[in-house]
């Protein structure tokens, strides 16, 4: 699990808050991870990443794109959201970004001009916390799938590629915000730290490390 | 090599056009294939689909993803079309369409309320007609890349990932559009005589078969 909280003050005088998390499931499953980010850079504004990022090829597995995704019925959770007015789609600078969500995935722009920051509150607490604690329920209870073994010959590919996404989405998400934020020092030992731990032992080993 | 030009008079009076140019690319390359659609069913409205879409899986081979779409900037060909104000994201329904193609995807929905047909054509002539004819070029210089030899073991999985690819695109297509336009009888055979292509020879051999 890695959640990071950033809070920062901007040269034009606003303020950048940045609220992740990402849960991370290890290889005794194949089921797909977790994600959540607020960006909020204006009282009246916010981008919104909510998404359970599948850790297979869906065109090489269509029955994992239907158990997880469309059995799930989450793209009903995108909806909701999406046909929001203040609502436009939020497409990320980074390719790699884009790819490694899931075709349901929630990727929006919140805009209130009009209702100000009011009707942000009020789309936060009608709209979006709902669908993220059904998107988070749904994530549990197909994380908890029973039948879904993995043999060994897939679980080298999916450590393989849950290595690739861990490091990416690090590299991409923090690599870029934090040295912006908070110069390359501090940036570069925070992110030596998630590696190391990335990278190192599994989750219950490496708590000494963090 | 697909092609299909499907014209068909609505109910309500309309006629619904739908233009589709599929080319896959085979094994001896794993250079993306390429995809463009444009559904048209009012004179105000279309629907285009514009694509390269990866043979490979993007999060395990970020290598793919950088020669083909960011090295390519494939990118800047989405942004003029995604930029015009009649244009909108297109969403398909299906899950696994919105898998299938790349994260340089052009999927809109193009509306001209006010301008007309007269705008619609203006906007084909001058942003849909360039951009498709600058992403054709681009697709066919990266399919001629050289030193992309595939090996062996990549092949095979190279092999059966386009096999899924070309029959869940006819099924989810043609397989959904044709009966409703034409009916069951006629949608099987035509069905039936593409899959045969696909699944039974490849193209130089096939040729007799069609």
């Amino acid at each position: 699990m890695l959640g990071s909280w950033l809070h920062c003050g901007l040269p034009t005088g606003g303020v950048l808050n940045i609220t992740s998390l990402s849960m991370f499931l290890n290889s005794k499953t194949d089921a797909p991870n977790f994600l959540i980010e607020v960006i909020q850079s204006s009282p009246t504004t916010m981008v919104l990443i909510l998404d359970v990022p599948p850790r297979k090829d869906l065109i090489l597995h269509p029955e994992y794109l239907k158990t997880f995704y469309e059995d799930t019925k989450l793209d009903v959770q995108r909806q909701k959201i999406s046909k929001l007015t203040e609502v436009t789609p939020y497409v990320s600078h980074s390719l790699y970004i884009r790819s490694v969500v899931s075709p349901t995935a929630i990727l929006v722009n919140v805009k209130c001009e009009d209702g100000g920051a009011e009707r942000i509150e009020e789309i936060v607490s009608e709209y979006i916390y709902p669908v993220a604690i059904d998107v988070m329920r749904i994530w549990m209870d197909a994380s908890e799938l029973e039948g879904r073994d993995v043999v060994d010959e897939e679980r080298l590919i999916l450590e393989r590629r849950d290595e690739v996404v861990k490091n990416k989405t690090i590299e991409i998400d923090l690599g870029s915000s934090l040295p912006r934020l908070f110069g390359q020092e501090i940036a570069d030992k925070v992110l030596a730290a998630i590696k190391d731990v990335f990278n190192g032992k599994n989750q219950s080993e490496s708590t000494g490390n963090e």
